[in-house]
């Protein structure tokens, strides 16, 4: 029959045939059913997280991460009123995109149909678990999960209430399988399901996400890397910039669209700079910038090369300064992430010519690059931040996880 | 600086930054352009394509591969006609899918863009050559092209015209690049250029594309094979089954929308069978049974397991009797490619059923399999027939060498 792989694969596939045929109103009272299913399950998941929050501390994992990994009653509620939210969401299957009939009478149709199976390979957060459940069935995919072995028993325990919330539905319980191997072979033979995984999606760090890039033979989707650039144009309203740099900066700081890289025309840099600079270390920011920006602002430190390229994830910013707009475009599209990028300025030009040239997933004037996002762009859901250009760029909603097929009508017709 | 693929991949990129910039008109006078030194540069081209010919019957190529490889003063006609139809398409890049006003006052909307690069990896006939990159360059893409090595000295001969048509026009050569280099380590180089190439699409037989599928590290669209199927039901008008299983199998035989297996319901077979037998015999073709089939019709020859799976490419089908419509879908979903299958029915829930649980690219009520094509679907271009489900699938138009990127309009949101 084939490796313990093969076998989840196959029983994946064969969960997904039957994902497929579901109509809404079922798939979203099993929705509804399995979120109680999490509910009346808290004492046990509770339990189970226990375990893993005492290994944790066994290993010396670092506070935040335990935080991270920390069920409480409300973060279950909190998962549970997720998957609620799921079921009340439309539901992409079955739209037909397109129908139009042909000179010699074919009816030919582009409907949008599940994927199938889908792969995802997360760490840490266990809440990823229903999260990543709930958008996957919505969507009539079966899904096989790998979390981090940091937090399997609570991982197993999600999944133990999900596949409890299926049975009682009368629905196969493969419809989420959990990869409970968690050594690295059967990841790396999870990369390789090329025939049983349709799409694999990675949710974590640039070394998980670029482990599976390098790895994988099922096709994938690479999510979350970000350093974003907001630049600060000649034309730029300087006070509105300062608000846009703080918020974008230091709102939340450990998040893949928090800005990691001030571009300033040279201009308005003697100006700008204090004032950027000062609302920044109220946050406790350390700013590195190049000699020009040095020179304009002692307390800027200096930047190596490493520099531009970094997504720092904390209270770190990197400064460039620039001649001119071409050359700040120029610097984005050398070491950006292809996630969010952002212009302030009150040129009508410069806007337009940001917005064409800079090549990332999301491209702003006058914003703060924290707005890329499924929720804030009102998809009512994300699956994660394509940073890749294809199949799925930008935020990802419910449809990222569809694909479509196209459906003919013929009265006997032949070539 | 780097290898010799990554100088090639770092060139694409570059030039590839110009190409997204360029108005349609400008990309449409170029292809005219082009189109025309083709023609002008016939001769050179004829006399490169002839070392490659003499050195195929060295190595005693078979005819009908010598016959692919074969330049004419018509076939070079015939590409730069090709260029020009694709400078009368329309131009897909710049097209805002949706825009909407979030309640915040962002206008978010979503905006079709070039890939970046692309590329292609494909086998003998030299007629990709100027049609990948006809479509490519409408597209606003730079194109990376590794071509079969037994067509060298006639690809170097059209890319060489090509840039002499992207000189003329003060475009840069580099928006158009071949790998001279025809080593497998060059070829094993290109697939891992992740970062240089946004997208690679192998165009071959099936050996070439698993290869690229298992070695690549850049985003691979799986194109062409095809093992599709055509259903009788039990209900189907089977003179019209006789005439569409003629068409899908013998009109042509070596493409990948050819009928390669049937399936025919048990309560029509003894009458159908000898009906479809004796119209392929008319045109040569062995007819491969399971022990019903065969046992309904002596000209039958026994099916091995590994039939079922075949793409034969030739003068072959197999034929498998089932029970009911249900088995049918679990055959053709067990040993289909994802690419086109047909069911022949006059029964409504049969046809329904038949497109919903069938799983290909393109399924088809009482029509041929052989309509699965981009020119045939309306397209008025052909990149390939996507099998897979990631970005495109089935056949795939100037749309599918694009990607979309979110444009943001704000006075001075922040979260």
């Amino acid at each position: 029959m084939g490796s313990y792989m093969e076998i989840l694969g196959s029983r994946a596939k064969e969960a997904s045939r039957f994902a497929g045929k579901l109509a809404t109103n079922e798939k979203n009272r099993v929705l509804l059913s399995v979120a109680d299913e999490l509910c009346q399950k808290t004492e046990s998941i509770l339990n189970e997280n226990e375990k893993d929050l005492t290994a944790a501390k066994e290993h010396g994992m670092k506070a935040s991460l335990i935080d991270r990994l920390r069920l409480s009653e409300q973060r279950i509620l909190d998962m549970a009123e997720g998957l609620r939210q799921i079921a009340a969401l439309d539901d992409p299957i079955g739209e037909v995109l397109s129908m139009k009939t042909r000179p010699n009478g074919l009816r030919i149709g582009k409907k949008r149909v599940p994927l199938g199976v889908v792969g995802i390979i997360y760490e840490s957060r266990p809440n990823v678990t229903a999260d990543a459940f709930g958008l996957c069935f919505k969507t009539g995919n079966a899904v096989i999960l790998r979390g981090g072995s940091d937090a399997i028993y609570s991982n197993k325990a999600i999944v133990h209430a999900i596949k409890e919330g299926l049975r009682k539905e009368k629905l196969p319980q493969d419809l989420i399988l959990y990869v409970e191997d968690t050594s690295r072979e059967a990841v790396n033979e999870m990369m390789k399901l090329h025939g049983y995984i349709d799409v694999l999606i990675p949710r974590g760090g640039a070394g998980l996400i670029s482990s599976v890039v390098q790895n994988s033979t099922v096709p994938v989707i690479e999510t979350g890397t970000g350093n974003c650039h907001i630049y600060v144009d000649e034309y730029a309203d300087l006070s509105m910039a300062v608000d846009i740099i703080e918020n974008a900066k230091t709102q939340r700081m450990g998040v893949c669209n928090a800005c990691e890289s001030l571009v300033i025309h040279v201009s308005v840099a003697e100006q700008a700079l204090p004032m950027i600079v000062s609302r920044l270390k109220k946050h406790g920011v350390e700013i590195r910038g190049d000699e020009t920006a040095c020179e304009y602002c002692e307390e800027i430190i200096p930047a190596s090369e490493e520099d531009w390229g970094m997504e720092y994830l904390d209270a770190v910013i990197s400064v460039k300064v620039v001649n001119s707009l071409n050359e700040a475009i120029r610097h984005i599209n050398t070491y950006n992430t292809g996630h969010s990028e952002s212009i302030i300025t009150e040129h009508y030009r410069n806007a337009m010519q940001f917005q064409d040239e800079v090549d990332a997933a999301a491209v702003y004037v006058n914003a703060s690059t924290r707005f890329t996002d499924g929720f804030e762009f009102g998809f009512g859901a994300e699956i994660g931040i394509s940073t890749q250009k294809l199949h799925a760029r930008g935020p990802m909603g419910l449809e990222a996880l569809t694909t479509t097929k196209y459906i003919i009508f013929g009265d006997g017709q032949i070539r």
